[in-house]
């Protein structure tokens, strides 16, 4: 298996964390499941996920206190792989697992994800458990000074083979219940190691080869950034998608800040390799994190947001509770103008960025199609241009028309006879030629 | 209680981890006490201390893979207090803990230390213990992020008020069982957070408060090294000794950096804050590391450690087994002359260092007594002097004789006509005026 | 001549830069040397300095563009060396350089001081200028890799015996002049080089050195801070005073950081070894740098710094234009009680510190007074108040009385009863016993 | 003009440097020149580069002591613009410049190159020098602050029009002569920035337009390495080819640490973008450093060296005297089949890499040749195989024929029937489908 061909294009799909926190429940999921089999399917989204905590008792509890209790209780098997909670997953009684559920999310046509923390649970270590397959306990392959530094669940697992059988057991428990899709976190920026902002590598190797093993062609996700840009490589050799910056959120200055590392990783994105500008916020999200909210983005942010991910070619991951989505919101979503920037056949360059104003240009070598985005990174409207040629430049080995044609702006449906406009606050022009 | 006075002179004494690493048992422990009571206590070394592991079951059983047995079993009370292991200290069986052997060191007239983990063990945590006169469990004052990257055994205690609770009920252990000092490891030194060098002020100062709350005079000495200078108030104010650098054995690469750490803390030492340049690793060390073998240092060397230990005014502790000291070795610990620097009332200075040498005064402004000491820093010898002008430059408020008079070489015993002399390589001399 | 004996007590005194910036003339200086000789000379004011550019011609003549002219016109010697400006100081003119001014100023019963920029002008590497007393060229000694980044004049001179002979021709020059002190920029805090925070040790080895070789007893003063703590028994061996922040003015940020640095240089404070707070932004300042205005402390902020900087044992030295002081400002000049901390007799310590409130106890050995400072670092009226035995415990060396006695408020001559009360914002309470 | 078309494939010349240092002089560059343009133009080999100081007198005759003469003689015009000194080029006699020169390599159907160092020269910041087609003097665009840490001559030009104009007529000056390369020296790394590794942006930006001014197609390079592979956007934006390294050797080491810095730039090698690895120090080196020497390379690794240059696509620049090229030498700048990787149609990725091995495959997406380059990085010979499968996942959007095919090895001519066989220490098979 070729995991470059396990996600040809960004994946694209939905993911409970942004609207559930720790405590979405095995209804909630499959309810956005039918939305999205109903209204956004057929403009190419199919990833479910289920984010953070599915294995977790009595999450939210203590939400005043802690987002991850402290030594909470987790459901988990003999070998020590974290299971269903069956409270929050009924499906999942009597060992089934996410299989039912996952059963029940291709049934609509749509594919299957879980999150989970890299590593081996503290408690299976310190109840010296088997590991699956082999004469070795956890606390053998446990290293008890790889922790996350924000969740309390688990240790690093360390680079033995026994190590490797431990993730081998997970994924062919995972690749038994149908999962597609794997998120895992405290994997891909390990900055509390000293000088180390991508310490665990050994592990995002081991979990490539798990899937190899399992057979089952699982997309594998890393989390959180922001990655170290000088591994490039590695991430593109072992995972297929990426987390560049800390956890995105509907404020202005996240979104700024992608601008530069969208610079810094376009040449990164190709065939399964999919630097992740991580979730849109959109819609209605927030409720488990205290009380359900409105995205805080204006609406020219919202589409400046929705161009940036697709110029660039990040993955398209959905917060918002869907069932939830108002026209407007649920228009962005299935723009076909716009996604179809997210084919996997274009070619994305930054031409400019400064203070001001940044743009991008995207050119589709097979079909010659070519778009241009013009994003307004001030709050003052302002006219925005750039020429043919600029453009051109970045692109040397392609044939551009000598001389500008006519665009068509992609949000508004708009005419333009030039590469040029004005632009609202924090908006954008996406002109198409 | 002020904790300056609990440690009015540099503490002296023997540690078992040089010998016994973490595998000293209670016979050893006594055999070494009786020695030190019969042959340096007239000497002034009166502390005992057991470190590491002292309540872990099954230490060394493998040695070849790990010095801390991942997730091992260690003895433990209701309340989350690690208590001594019963096979390597039999007389604590029965609940008695470290008393009946702190008594009969007591009874040789010494004093008796322990090395303790700063924090709470993880299976305290994992197991949700109660904390001893709270209704507070383990699992919500321990510090799922903060642990020891190189030992398993604990979590750091939040900064709260049932965290401070916990501490208390450790002392109070250690002062019912005649605790005179606690050597508190994974403190001092914290490098692995990132840009936090002291990254766990808060538990020093919670063990000081738990010290004075227990009402005992316990020394409380912080490890490992290196110590941050910048925060050398935080330590003074809190603690009473604090190693200066990381682990110190018997290489002239650690006794070299030791004369770089002695110039930053040179200021630092007075009466009930030590800045601590750890053990002597003197006569037959390593013996539980893998086998016994001699101090690799010099007998040059060993003097050079001892002088600039003396005359910086660093704590002593012995790492020797003290039954094997063959008679060279034992007139080091037992040279007055020498260890008179150790009295609490001498100023030191460091005169001049550069890559050749290094050249140190102490003066004692009640007495009037001045010791220059001169080191030679290479492997050839050679002539190192100094003016006694340089050396009273560094003391401006004293008065200085004029004239150079006689002085006495600490070592030999002999007489100089000046400040200066022929010095072996890597050697010292110690001149008295 | 030992260096510790030319500046017994804290240097204290007056600086041009404040209120003139680059461009103070001769008139100037002496008005101001009047009025000290006159008003504050009795309280132990002596140092009148004469700070930055007295060399340059056309100073102030680009403000809107340059602090420093790039590549300005500089008086200097046929050795290299800078000499005033006659314009600013006519009586230098046909080279009688700083003399008369400081005969002058000699004469007032005062002390004369000049800034300088480290190194040798890069005008006399540039012409190959031949140094004084040896055949070899200015551009042999100047380092080309070594300027301020701030400052268009010098390079910094090698490690040399050609470059000492520079030093040593510049310090006969100063000594022929009657110069008495001389800070020296670019020397003390040189972060620029990477890794290195103090990169410039050798330059003031030798312009100690210089001074030793010249005969006077010139006071040798570092700038710009922070000064590096760990590099601490450096400055004190070589020069008298040491910034330990960057530039002090008066805004309430720089005012609450040198608490922090207060913190860390304490153990530092002695005969002839004076960690350097920075010049006192009272009164009328700034002219020169655009246009006169008071001092933007509140009365209580300035009772603050004046407190802070005397306990501490700081260098005292007015930025304010004397001849247009007001009484009140005056009176802080002028405090008794508060100047007494400066006799080089008091030991001093913080005895607590935390984001609410500071307090600093001062003791003097031989006469047995002591002060506690109480600050209030918030923006509301608090009780403050701290135990004697806490001030005690950083003194364990002394004997305190048992019993707390009755004190007297220096600002404001009040009665207290005991050691605390109510502070004003930002403001201080310095309780004598 | 679209600078990505200066360069369509990555330059290949010779450089003066690595054989003459600082003291090549017109005779030698034409001996150079006709060599290579009997003898290597075939190959593809076109530009003659004229290394660093040309511009100063006496070069060299302080050898022992500088490499570059502090505040040397500059030939200069009066526009503050260096000129080459006529005792090293005759021909630039009475004001000719380097036209001659350059006339008679373009009459050999070569290319002409000249280093420079960014900025302006320090003596015409100090004598105040017009700046040609302005009334501003070379003193108002110089920054005091922006000097090379290893050379005296220039100060960094500041951000502003005037600075634009000083290198506008710079570049109009080569423009005439006929210059077709610069090599920008002290602009690509920027180490002694404090946090900016690439602080002259701005210089860069400023080269790039003064080329687009000047109207002829000039390659920029800049000098020297690391470059910041995080601001790769702006090196491949504004100039051609940039230093990956910093200077490269005859040395394992950094033979050895080149592997890393191509895995990290492989990304970034486009048409008119080329990631730089230096200078090939081959044949005959080193002789105006001291004394003539042989490459220390041996065979092995000068075949490894060619082999990743062309499979990564490096430039290739010659630092041997090509008139004493031997025959085997000459034969590694000849082997077509390896120069053929570099005609810019191939995309080449590192495959996989550890400390014993490193393999890469390059695919031309329209001929379908395939090259696997298996390098030995230890001192052993060994195995070294790799599957075809693992190479064809790094392409996931080319097609890979199924089957192994046969391959004939570049180097021996060999064939082979796998992807894989014995490889010498340090050694490479370069295997061609």
């Amino acid at each position: 298996m070729n995991k470059n061909h396990f996600a040809k294009t960004p994946p694209r799909g939905w993911n409970s964390y942004d609207y559930y926190d720790t405590n979405v429940k095995e209804h909630e999921v499959l309810a956005n499941a039918e939305f999205m089999a109903k209204h956004l399917k057929p403009f190419g989204w199919e990833y479910v996920v289920v984010d953070i905590q599915w294995y977790a008792h009595n999450t939210a509890s203590m939400r005043d206190q802690f987002q991850y209790i402290p030594f909470g209780e987790n459901e988990m098997d003999a070998y020590g792989r974290l299971l269903p909670c069956p409270e929050k997953f009924p499906s999942s009684a009597g060992g089934a697992g996410l299989k039912p559920l996952a059963d029940k999310i291709h049934g609509l046509g749509l594919k299957f994800g879980i999150h989970i923390m890299r590593g081996i649970p503290r408690k299976a270590a310190q109840e010296h458990l088997p590991i699956l397959g082999t004469d070795v306990t956890a606390d053998m392959v446990a290293d008890p000074a790889s922790i996350a530094q924000w969740n309390p669940d688990m240790y690093g697992v360390q680079n033995c083979e026994a190590g490797q059988k431990y993730y081998d057991s997970l994924l062919q428990l995972y690749a038994d219940w149908g999962v597609d899709f794997i998120k895992v976190d405290d994997i891909c920026a390990t900055g509390f190691l000293p000088d180390r902002s991508y310490g665990r590598r050994h592990e995002v190797e081991m979990l490539h080869r798990a899937i190899q093993n399992c057979g089952r062609p699982i997309v594998l996700s890393l989390s959180p950034g922001p990655a170290d840009v000088t591994e490039s490589w590695h991430y593109k050799k072992y995972a297929n998608m990426w987390r560049i910056t800390d956890d995105f959120w509907d404020n202005w200055e996240t979104l700024l800040y992608m601008f530069d590392r969208c610079e810094k990783w376009q040449d990164h994105v190709s065939m399964g390799c999919w630097p992740d500008c991580d979730m849109l916020p959109l819609g209605k999200i927030g409720r488990e994190f205290g009380s359900q909210r409105d995205c805080l983005f204006t609406k020219e942010e919202q589409k400046t947001m929705m161009t940036l991910w697709c110029i660039f070619g990040s993955p398209l991951m959905l917060g918002a509770e869907m069932t939830k989505l108002d026209d407007w919101t649920l228009s962005l979503l299935q723009n076909e103008a716009l996604l179809r920037l997210e084919n996997g056949s274009f070619v994305s360059k930054q031409v400019l960025r400064d203070k001001e104003k940044c743009v991008w240009c995207a050119v589709d070598p097979q079909s010659g199609e070519r778009y241009v985005a013009l994003f307004n990174l001030t709050e003052q409207a302002r006219e925005i241009s750039v020429s043919w040629q600029e453009c051109a430049q970045m692109f040397p080995q392609y044939t551009f028309p000598e001389e500008n044609t006519r665009f068509t702006e992609v949000w508004s449906g708009d005419s333009y006879e030039k590469l040029g406009g004005k632009v609202a606050p924090h908006g954008t022009l996406l002109l198409r030629a």
